[in-house]
């Protein structure tokens, strides 16, 4: 099928890099109509390829990003026909983050040598691995023990196991022969615009503000990167490998580069179209959801991310203590973008999905559907009063994010008695998870960043209307509830419709082309009494178990 | 069949009411042989009758108490023949407790008259019955206000809600038709002496030193029962009752009465024989399981009850806090018999099962066996080291009985993360319960009260070896395991050897009769740091979710 309206109009392409896949979204320049979309899973990830899910080992053969961008792209552009293919002016990218992927002196990615084509080492280190866990605690006492200026401090004062410079460090240490190979490092929103146009010497390479700020501790009042004498300290080869990054980044607005001829044939799209800078995937999703200043966008899924943009003037020269960061011009170019999130959040359901589903096997009972547990725990759940008969969880079974990134917090339930049913722990469990968010949210106003207005997208958002009253009557506000299934594209098409030069700004863009609410769910006010008791007890619960 | 050996010999019958049933056991004199043994559960119980878990509310026909002790009697004496029960020379008899039940002013049991027979209040109050927390609270301020001695110095310092005193204040309150036709009440273990005995006067009725004095505040030092003033101050009506109660106990050894006609034809007995002094049924089995002094008989199910003897010399005036109670005589004559125990242990386990089954049907597998799945869990867990992968669970589910008795108290799991299977949280549960063992130990230990020894007896204790495994590792001591399935109607049958005089002290009829012990399950030396340093995180998570 053909898109066949409006002929005259132009189009950009969103990108968006995901954990499992890759999806390209067509978007109508106009309007921000979503005109095509296609999916591509990545081969090798797929088979577990690279990975050891008990060491926490999460690695991504790049060759895996190519093939499946290519694939969705072609499906795509397959779908909206010939002719929009042709009216394509721009190119937006999103991924995860950090993950970072060396690349040989050569300026290609190491992992396209074929000496080390199936060495993890040299592959992308996804954002969820967690091998760099002790490189991660070096860097944090480094930078605390006042010797240097605290440069976690625009980071939330904890570096992360799951950040660029740790992941590099645990590499280089670790293996060698990807040491002395490995000439510079990229992350991954900046390695594909990079790709796309051909830009062989990395020193060329634009670098993605969103990255740089929250993942690598570039901020300009240190003059980009921590200092070399910093990075010697922890290994002489990172100093080395300063040296060979960047000291300038820019926004996703800007134009990374132009589409080069080999790619664009290889994906059917006019040679020479703008291809924007990159940028994380919830960055740009908040900006597809229509996230204005001082409303938080909750991108919500297996975790949550917390998104939320303030003019400098509102947020001051004040660090927010415990978040992910806040970098300037990391969602939207002139406003500062603070980043926050929950390590799991549809992942305690799976969790409890998984266990209750293995009962089935260990009673030897035959032919459940595991897929059929949480919407009937959801069922049960919504008939509970707040509280489940006494239940109190903590949600930080993956670690915790946000507020105080920790990598060994753990959940809890307490408050179990003889009587309690699956539906309890889940109403606890849920619970917690808006508990969760609760807490996020008073981080931001405790330290004077106002939350205005609350969206909320992704899967969870739009497919749990049991979840999302729960989050509603826990944070006593509304939640509105974003309409597109896939906002991270969106916002992806939105930079990209703002590189090409088709909106004069990127706020231009947004207001055109990002998705509306489809409805709002509002808060239960008489619930607001037994809630605030019972996120009292999720508060001491967490300090006692933490 | 018959019994053909031993045909010179003489026999006791044990009869042991325990929640469910009555058990009869037939024990050879000479050697402590079970020669025959039958069972038979209550018919109204069974079908849930005047009960009503939702309120906590358990109560038994004394109908079923008599129905069932004929069938099962009848039924043992017929596996043994004719001529073995014509040589039972006595009988004893263990209950429940406290389970007190009315008796109106003839001394029948108030159920028996027509116009009470239908009504729960009229009925024996069971010993899980917890309808009486109010009044529970009510005697705790009234014995610690420091007005009156503080009568529950020797029951552990805390009045429970399952006691003697609290279930009659409650049911007085409740019922006015009741509290006006009761003449008196009476412990289920001295009634049911008194029915085989056929004794009529309340006032003649032997009264059980082991219910008298951990139930019903029984003690010498303030000449029996709590004062008049002090029943009088929670309601008019205690005091009066008081007055129609009894000042002495008796031990199980002593002879209750001899075996009225009509019960000697209806069980199918010589009449005359003598009938011993009723005791608990956690009391006897410690009897049965031959535990001596300073050795831990605990009675393991899906609560436990942990019993130790000691001469009063060793105990001397103190009184264990937070304990069930210390009392003379109320296990073995002339040793301080000391009750404590979990209240719950197997039932944290089913409780996991039952989840889990639960989950097999929300998934809508069909076709399973529930029973299958605490077995598998018990391999798969045996293999996880201790902590289950960095879990620690609180074991108090039902409560917590000791130490120190909280009825608010309830369970926790703590150290979640996305990984744990449900063998994880078994192991962990499994520990909880082991930890709970060992608080109570040391609440001995650290109070005086050396253990030798440590015997388990029990459905859990003989059935599960994962778990015994755990509970010797983290107690670091050997725990023998008691061979007889019955200590308790074993025991009641060596009340009733030593009170029909075929031995002449308990001891000697223990030493010649109890059961010996099928293994010992050895500690696991090399286990003991880690269990010492998770014991520690159970009792600070154990401070903090209490």
């Amino acid at each position: 099928m053909s898109y066949t309206r409006g002929m005259s109009s132009r189009f950009v392409l969103g990108l968006d890099f995901g954990t499992d896949s890759v999806r390209a979204l067509l978007v109508d320049c106009d309007n921000g109509e979503e005109v095509a979309s296609a999916v591509s899973a990545y081969r090798r990830w797929a088979q577990g390829a690279y990975c050891d899910a008990a060491a926490q080992r999460f690695r991504q053969h790049p060759q895996d990003h190519l093939d499946s961008m290519t694939a969705a792209v072609r499906a795509c552009l397959k779908q909206a026909g010939k002719q929009a293919a042709a009216q394509v002016v721009g190119i937006g990218v999103d991924t995860t983050g950090s993950s970072p992927l060396p690349l040989a002196a050569d300026g290609t990615a190491l992992a396209f040598h074929p000496e080390f084509s199936e060495d993890p080492d040299a592959l992308c280190v996804l954002w969820k691995d967690h091998t760099a866990a002790d490189e991660a605690e070096e860097i944090n006492a480094l930078a605390h023990g006042g010797e240097f200026p605290d440069y976690t401090q625009w980071s939330g004062g904890i570096y992360s196991s799951e950040w660029f410079w740790a992941k590099i460090l645990h590499v280089l240490r670790a293996n060698k022969r990807v040491a002395r190979a490995a000439h510079t490092w990229i992350e991954h929103c900046d390695w594909v615009p990079a790709v796309l146009a051909g830009i062989g010497d990395p020193a060329q390479i634009k670098r993605s503000r969103c990255a740089a700020g929250h993942k690598a501790m570039w901020h300009p009042s240190w003059g980009g990167l921590p200092s070399s004498e910093f990075l010697a300290r922890l290994d002489p080869r990172l100093a080395e490998l300063r040296a060979r990054l960047y000291t300038d980044t820019a926004t996703a607005d800007q134009c990374a580069g132009q589409l080069c001829e080999a790619w664009a044939k290889r994906l059917g799209l006019p040679a020479g179209i703008a291809i924007a800078v990159g940028a994380f995937d919830a960055h740009l999703g908040a900006v597809g959801a229509g996230a204005k200043p001082f409303e938080l966008a909750k991108v919500m899924g297996t975790s949550t991310c917390d998104m939320l943009m303030a003019p400098a003037a509102a947020v001051g020269d004040k660090a927010v203590p415990g978040i992910c960061g806040q970098v300037d011009g990391s969602i939207m170019p002139g406003l500062i973008g603070l980043e926050a999130g929950q390590s799991a959040f549809g992942d305690v359901y799976a969790w409890w999905k998984r266990v209750l589903a293995a009962g089935a096997a260990l009673s030897g009972a035959k032919g459940g559907d595991p897929e059929r547990i949480l919407p009937a725990l959801s069922e049960q759940a919504a008939k509970l009063e707040p509280g489940a008969g006494g239940l109190v969880a903590v949600d930080w079974f993956n670690g915790r994010r946000t507020p105080d990134a920790s990598a060994r917090a753990r959940g809890a339930i307490a408050g179990l008695h003889l009587g309690h049913e699956p539906a309890h722990v889940f109403r606890a469990l849920v619970e917690a998870t808006a508990f969760g968010a609760r807490a996020i949210v008073e981080r931001f106003t405790e330290h004077g960043i106002a939350i205005k207005r609350i969206v909320a997208l992704g899967g969870i958002a739009r497919k749990n209307p049991f979840v999302m009253q729960v989050c509603a009557d826990v944070l006593q506000r509304p939640i509105a509830i974003v309409a597109s299934d896939q906002c991270c594209a969106l916002g992806a098409a939105i930079a990209a419709a703002s590189a090409a030069g088709v909106y004069k700004t990127m706020a231009a863009a947004q207001k055109a082309l990002a998705s509306r609410c489809e409805r709002t769910v509002q808060p239960t006010r008489k619930l607001a009494t037994a809630y605030d008791a019972l996120y009292q007890r999720y508060r001491a619960l967490g300090q006692q178990v933490s």
